[in-house]
């Protein structure tokens, strides 16, 4: 599939090529994978999102390892059968246990459940969930 | 708004005040939350939703407040407004910062953005991504 | 809210006065809504609405109670406020008892729970379900 | 695809086996679907989702076909394909006609253009549809 | 996959083929593409999707290369991996630039991390924005 | 409602209140609106997303009216009622018509059905439709 072309490093322009030789560079891997192939017919929107994530992902008041699981999370929920590949493998590499994963799927589905029925019964908010 | 009465301890029967009991005293509190009284109704999914809510939330590999932020991930991608609501009331509630709620925004802001682009790009998932 | 005006009669034009008059017959009930009030800015989807609407819900194979819990739950897994108080009420009045209503909801939330399984696993179909 | 190892009989653990065994019996085949196989990396959550389904699909004030057309369209409207696969083939085997199909996907079809039409008009709930 | 066969011209019935022609003739191709093969088997729904589609689809106070980038938007954000790569297609059939291309993705990719800051903060609608 | 509180002037830090009389100055208006009140207890993420608005709704290859249109789009499918409401006043502000606004729903509802047809009908995306 894929609407639009997976460029190689032939077939990437400049602008796009130097993006992936920076994925390389900080990821200290030779591998670009997919999204970031699929997203360099646009170099501006590929370096955009890549220096966004890097700014978002990095460590800070949450560790790299709960923010791969918030978003793999958000992935599912969306149903971006790419995303819940691309960052199961990021949660992995970044040490999640399969206690953790198998924990993380049943917060997943449990939210998923309860998000139903709230809006199936059309809860109101509580006074006191309000800011 | 509701599409069910929100019921009372006077309105609500035997079974789901039983379990209203439970949540005041597992929660250690006197509040019902409106989630619980709407699902009263029907007080076998109440009480299978409420002891499967335990189980899951329960502190084990990942901690409890990791758990509240993947909850509150998914509901917002699910677009639950009661359970955004309550959600973040419980996440505060089990200590998280304002500096972690902000990584927590930022997350689930870029999740959104990359999974729209995988989609929307039709990526084709990674060999290397597949178990 | 709203995002545009809510039609009253003596503000709806020609056109669109015509459908809510219609639906008042077929209804027979005097109240218009206010989803078609909303819609009655643009009448010629006003009327594409209607009367495909009337096709998709008349009795056939399936039962109208049927199609009305059927559209409850795709209302609520689209996270529609609106739709899910609208079509609670009509499978109510056509019919819907507590207990269906609370199976109903046990289906909902069941499937939303599997459905978030199924995509965060990434399982492939298996070539018996396909046609 | 899949994010984690499909188990087979031989990889499964004791706990995953017996739950792989009350599936066939109750089932009464020898098959044992993708989904639960995908689930067995986790035999807890793999049980507590075999028996909460069984509890919810069982018959009761709405019958098993009606409950898998729901299903069905629960999964359609999360996008997922994975169920919408499983549960069209569940619904067949409990006897959905080719009539019976064809209206349920009308009906999806119908909730899904009016679901958006409520929602980017920000319609508000009219009085008598609250409970 | 598919839930249900893809009908050739040799197996579908008279009805259905009769669309089929007139797909050819409108878009003056020999081509008939999977989405109309598989909504065969109902001939009304076929019959009654394809209709609707021309109306909504027309040139008219909107152009059909801003009609098409519209239903593109929709269905990212609706997770359909197929009406994504069939209006992709189409789009560009209609003139989409690359560079038309890559501004639609940055808009939608904009939206989606926007919509979910606003579901996830709550954010109540400024008196302004209602009609 | 609100998870978190909307800031004044005199409630926001100065970094958050930089970025609100940017907004004031480059929309020449006095009013900020409610999404950047609540985004302001996290100035980083507020200027973060102020910054990529204005690049990404800048004239391009395609005009703003277009880009408001597809905003709109994806919000209500990602079932935003703030954003669905603050975009369609958007979209009037730059120029919509009443016409092009019947006829952006119109697109809008019928891309929410086909999406669910192709996915209840697990539509095999053509050969010719991948780039």
């Amino acid at each position: 599939m894929a609407t639009v072309p997976l460029l190689s490093d032939a077939a990437a322009g400049a602008e796009a090529l130097a993006v992936f030789d920076d994925i390389r560079a900080k990821r200290q891997t030779d591998y670009v994978n997919n999204f970031w192939r699929a997203l360099a017919g646009d170099p501006a929107l590929l370096r955009a999102t890549w220096e966004r994530l890097q700014v978002v992902m990095a460590p800070g008041a949450l560790d790299p390892l709960v923010k791969e699981m918030v978003y793999l999370a958000v992935s599912t929920a969306n149903g971006c059968s790419y995303c819940v590949h691309s960052h199961t493998a990021a949660a992995k590499a970044r040490g999640m246990t399969e206690a953790q994963h198998g924990e993380l799927l049943a917060v997943i589905a449990m939210a998923s459940q309860t998000n139903a029925l709230a809006t199936v019964l059309g809860v109101p908010v509580d006074e006191r969930f309000m800011a």
